[in-house]
């Protein structure tokens, strides 16, 4: 087995604790998984993300887009995949490049067989097919890959939503059908005793939970060992996002992983972790880092955000957030960011950023033991002798 | 005492291992000092310049003039110091603020009483006299602070040399005497148990011996704790500066720390060290490292430059140099930081700077150990029994 997932019981309203374990190491979930763009969490030092939360980032994100037009798929797989050209062992997953060919590139065409787009970089020509992006995974050798779909502009009409769900259907198919046939070409195939990686579908169907359901149950009928729920977190109101999230996972298989892409807010991912979504992943703690956004919790344990650069904090000597155990609040003051950030200094980045990425990674671990605690809690009930 | 310095024996060459006790602790030299300009080594944490080389950089600098205008001395006095405000430990150095105002400052009109410019940041109006330099230094508290020079434009005649050089001398006087009436305000005087700053002084000249030499003497009237070379790598012939550096050794004390200042490239700084210069700064490595450029050895132990950003790197599984023992050396391959270096990621800067920077370290350490080993070599000769 390539994946094995096997989960706790279920807590009220739907979490549970699983243990995904993957060709480079087993994941603890629910998960949250920090971003590498480009190879690489941006500003942040590999070692560094191996000591965020108590034990590290457990598995790290790579986007195909990126690492395909620079420095290209067939490099990487020539150093070994991305784990070993970034060096980073534990495991990883990579998205099909959908997303950033419809949100980054220009003249994207979009025909059944695939997708025409240019660069952003340097204006250059590029083909996507749900092939191609089976093979640029492959070379990648993450350990989990997406499927190839198409991302429907926020809002969109049911007509245009359902038609592009129907590509996504005949793209998860084609998806399948090449990784299965081409998934022994994994740098590490050999490496690693015969592994190979999993591939998740996407399910898709925009704000219409009709089609929400629609999309997941054409997409067990593929029986992929995973399974991703697209299209959220684009501009829709909050209660919608849940909504949507609610609903996609009444319909999914229990037993499989359950990935909700590209959200969110802490207080988001805490949510849906208790819901039961199983893996998250977010440019957010970094990206708002980057521009002096920093989160942290009131007296109450709710999140609040600082903007680092404010005025109110250049004489402030205390720690972002004084029950952070990460190693910025440890060590520096509030005064000190906003010096470095107004400075324009490239260490507030790093700061900024290993400050919020700690922080998404310790709302995670503190999530996990409430489910266990729960559970625990549940299963002592249970099984108290009723005399 | 605020500062001793004891030396061992003179090495052939000049050089001479000593150790500099300064309030916040013990300093090795020869040594280099990493630059933290705006209180911060630009992309790299406080926690990684402490694990560079051996153990870490001894001592750093931050620059006067940058820390004046952002966050203010005044700002930086009400944290506790520099120290306190970057949680830097370890000794520290500012320089005068001159040589920015000379160098990146517009529309400089310089009187007997002082220098008026303007911010290169926002172009407000700004005065620095010695007096000015000398309460902003202690605001900032570091272990050693400079006096406030006039840095001379290379090349220059002989007479705007001496002319300026006798600004400079009168402005040493001044920079002295408010120090001593003001020493006391240093913002950690009490908790360091009534220790204060020290003093240096800097030579100038200009490319002109008979000037050195007598910068060095009226210099050392002022009996000044350490004296420092300036004024030299602007862009003369490095058999000048070496010249110059050799020169003025020889008129200035033995038994007081000698630095030079703004240099220089690795086997320069090895040079120096050897010649007896005991100190000496240098943006290079983080500079260098944040435009691609990488110090490594050859086989033969000689300094080769990298440029990372070269083709025939795009597939170089090695690491920068096999015989560096650095963070990075130990992880990355040169074909992952060239892919970093090209894509602009912000980690580039980060690990090219802390690849540089132990460079640096680990070939003051080598030096400082050669020349351990010649004194003990001499000694043992010189107490052989002669039968
Ligand atoms: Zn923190
Ligand atoms: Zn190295």
């Amino acid at each position: 087995m390539s994946l094995s997932f096997e989960i706790g019981k279920v807590a009220d309203g739907g979490g549970r604790r699983g243990a995904l374990v993957l060709p480079h190491g087993v994941v603890e979930t629910p998960v949250f998984m920090p971003v590498g763009t480009a190879a690489s969490v941006k500003a942040v030092e590999q070692g560094v993300i191996e000591r965020l939360g108590t034990s590290g980032a457990q598995i790290i994100l790579a986007n195909t887009y990126h690492l395909y037009l620079r420095p290209g798929h067939e490099l990487v797989a020539r150093m070994g995949g991305v784990h070993k050209f970034m060096s980073w062992e534990r495991p990883m997953l990579t998205d099909s490049g959908g997303f950033q060919v419809f949100s980054l590139s220009s003249l994207r065409k979009v025909t059944p067989d695939g997708v025409e787009f240019r660069s952003h970089l340097d204006g250059s020509k590029h083909f996507f097919s749900p092939e191609h992006s089976m093979d640029v995974q492959i070379a990648l050798g993450a350990d989990v890959m997406m499927v190839f779909d198409e991302c429907v502009e926020h809002p969109a009409t049911y007509e245009r939503t359902r038609d592009s769900m129907a590509l996504t259907h005949a793209w998860a198919r084609r998806s399948r059908g090449h990784f299965e046939a081409n998934k022994e070409r994994v740098p590490w195939f050999a490496e690693r005793g015969g592994k190979t990686q999993s591939l998740f579908g996407i399910v898709q169907g925009g704000m219409y939970a009709n089609l929400r359901k629609e999309s997941a149950e054409r997409l067990m009928e593929l029986d992929l060992p995973g399974y991703a729920i697209g299209g959220l977190a684009v501009g829709e109101p909050r209660e919608v996002t849940r909504e949507m999230i609610a609903r996609t996972l009444e319909w999914l298989p229990k037993d499989k992983p359950r990935y909700v892409m590209g959200v969110g807010y802490p207080d988001e991912i805490e949510e849906y972790a208790k819901m039961g979504v199983d893996m998250m992943d977010c440019v957010l703690p970094t990206r708002a880092g980057r521009h002096g956004l920093l989160f942290a919790r009131d007296g109450d344990g709710a999140v609040v955000r600082m903007n680092i650069k404010r005025k109110e904090y250049a004489e402030d000597q205390g720690p972002i957030d004084a029950a952070c155990g990460c190693m910025v609040c440890a060590r520096y003051s509030r005064a000190y960011l906003r010096h470095l950030f107004v400075a324009g200094e490239p260490l507030a980045l790093t700061l900024n950023s290993v400050h919020n990425l700690h922080f998404y990674l310790a709302t995670m671990e503190r999530v996990r033991k409430g489910l266990a605690d729960a559970v625990d809690a549940f299963g002592e009930f249970n099984t108290e002798p009723t005399s």
